[in-house]
């Protein structure tokens, strides 16, 4: 018999590593970079685009799908995979994030989490189960245990408590998911503790008596900074099994995922490659590029020639006149640009870390960002 | 030697037409339909799903585009065919029309007009002759002459003056074309004349005289209502001759092509399938279909069945939540869906010509769109 779930891991390099996660939907090749579909759309991308670019999976944002257009009628409409035309693996998250940063009159209890939709102000209470149940409406392949993100800065007292609330759900949701879920999905746990070391041992520790098929670092990129993160990542990864999948979530830049991949993590997701391309942001083999600049105004050269992206051809002068004109175009174009930059890297760090260089390589990366990437970028 | 602009006309059906344009960079089937690239770019559609719909021939604003990014740095970025990666015809209006739609503090006298730029208040002049030299150097096929777009209602002296000015901008626009123009160009007149018949005539007549090798139709559609419309097109394309093609300007809705291809037009161009795609609004082989409707939340039906557009065979449901949700993914699916709807509604007309059945052809559509279109549908 096959297993619904299943990683491979191929090679080692250092603590970066490199492998395959089977499922039924397809095959996701890591480290792997996940594009965010947040309202079932990866936003102005074309689905096959997506595929395209070489992604294996993308993430769907638990929160979002049920307020609009509601996790019931995803379901009688077939689920989300059909409902977005994207037949390769979904991931979801459990909602509990986007509750905190962006509904209205939060509270949180140990039932869970109730909050007012921050379209139309309705009620709606998400608990750990909910959750598990709103994700198996829309069908997502793996999905995601309800936690409190903890916010940043917090005393130790108050990641500890927060801490000891996410893992209670954490149970809770894997006794949900064993009766909810259909075959060949998966429920990975999330690792929570801040910056403190050994809470993110203690957490680790306690998801893996539960026992998840893969684990998430959660908490980080909330403004620890990136020396704090990376620290993190890499005491949360040293107390988890080498032979499960490790996703941190939410992160983030070229420069953030390859010390990340340095320090064993596999997944990632977030919205920076598709938010920056609506705002005229590029991210390219040569650096970042803000297309708004004006000495792009009559630059013929192609965004990023280096890129095998068919919108990465496009001339930085006609891009930036789009971008300047507020044309729909540009943010199509960059944003598929973005996208394919972003599995580019994760196919060219598979391809280091199998061939024993990943060091090499990312320092390579990182000395072009450095080096190449255009000032006042950030700001845009 | 090769004609560099040819027109064939293979078979008439009553007052219709169907035939080729003959060009340097392609054949433009007749009757077509121009999709609208107003600022290099036909909103929301990669330029290669526009040549997909079976566009020949697309429209570019001299207006918009010698404001931004201005011609000269089109034409040194190696003309717009290029710049906006469109390889086959494009047609270019001479600005006059925005210039009075958009423009601030305009003047005009005889040698042209004089305007203050939308975007930044710039003080421009526009003559007949810089008409053709932007154009020229933006490289388009089809250029227009510089014209008044008669307001309506205008009384019928008001028509004659407005008339004589632009019949007099014809032949300095022939003039400048003459020494400007490249091989493979070409430069059509308008008939003007409001709703007077007499003076429809007298434009025709005026501009044969001048001679060009294709005449439009213009100052309709600006309100004077379809039976009027109809009525003026009859009558200019009685005094137009039947070797050469003609262009209504600005037309519209299904109803109003066929009507005009029933009295002997030959070229259309509207804003109307790519701007109602961006308001959620879809033109289909079904009728009107407004995809803010609420009865189409939980529709899995495929948005036109008959339509060959990848894009017309997502689920209304989905275009429908994407519409709600404010997505761009929404606008580009319709603007495809109704780009591709007006090529394939040529296609068809073309063939009914061709087999001496378009009346029954246009009967068919004209029921399919009076009894299967949305009611609320030209409101949203």
């Amino acid at each position: 018999m096959t297993e619904p779930f299943s990683f491979a891991l191929k090679v080692r390099d250092g603590a970066a590593r490199t492998g395959a996660i089977a499922m039924p939907r397809g095959v996701i090749r890591t480290p792997a970079f996940m594009p965010v579909g947040t309202g079932a759309t990866v936003k102005a991308m074309f689905p096959e685009d997506v595929a395209a670019t070489g992604a294996d999976i993308i993430l769907g944002n638990t929160y979002h799908l049920m307020l609009r257009p509601g996790a019931e009628r995803i379901a009688k409409l077939g689920g989300l995979h059909k409902f977005m035309h994207w037949e390769k693996p979904i991931l979801t998250d459990s909602g509990g994030y986007q509750v905190m940063s962006l509904a209205k009159l939060r509270r949180i209890t140990e039932a869970g989490v109730t909050f007012q939709s921050h379209l139309d102000g309705a009620s709606i209470e998400l608990t750990p189960e909910r959750a598990i149940e709103v994700q198996c409406l829309l069908g997502s392949d793996i999905q995601m245990v309800l936690d409190e993100c903890t916010p940043f800065p917090a005393t130790r007292d108050e990641a500890k408590a927060s801490l000891d609330l996410s893992m209670r759900w954490a149970e809770r949701s894997k006794t949900a998911f064993a009766t909810m879920s259909a075959p060949g999905q998966a429920l990975f746990g999330i690792v929570q503790g801040s910056v403190y070391p050994d809470l993110r041992e203690e957490s680790a520790r306690t998801l893996i008596d539960i026992g998840f098929p893969g684990y998430a670092v959660g908490g980080l990129a909330v403004g620890e900074g990136q020396e704090a993160m990376f620290d993190m990542v890499e005491v949360t990864a040293a107390f988890l099994p080498e032979d499960r999948p490790r996703y941190l979530m939410g992160v983030g830049t070229p420069e953030d995922m390859l010390g990340a991949i340095a320090r064993g993590i596999d997944m990632f997701d977030c919205v920076m490659p598709t938010r920056a391309g609506r705002h005229g942001q590029a991210f390219t083999w040569q650096g970042r590029v803000n297309l708004r600049n004006a000495r792009h105004a009559e630059d013929p050269s192609p965004l990023d020639p280096e890129s095998a992206c068919p919108a990465a051809q496009y001339e930085r002068a006609y891009l930036h006149h789009l971008v300047k004109s507020g044309e729909s175009l540009g943010g199509m174009l960059l944003t598929y640009a973005n996208v394919q930059f972003y599995q580019e890297l994760m196919a060219r760090a598979r391809e280091a870390i199998a061939e024993g260089r990943f060091a090499q390589f990312a320092d390579d990366v990182r000395r072009r960002y450095r080096d190449g990437s255009e000032a006042g970028n950030a700001q845009d």
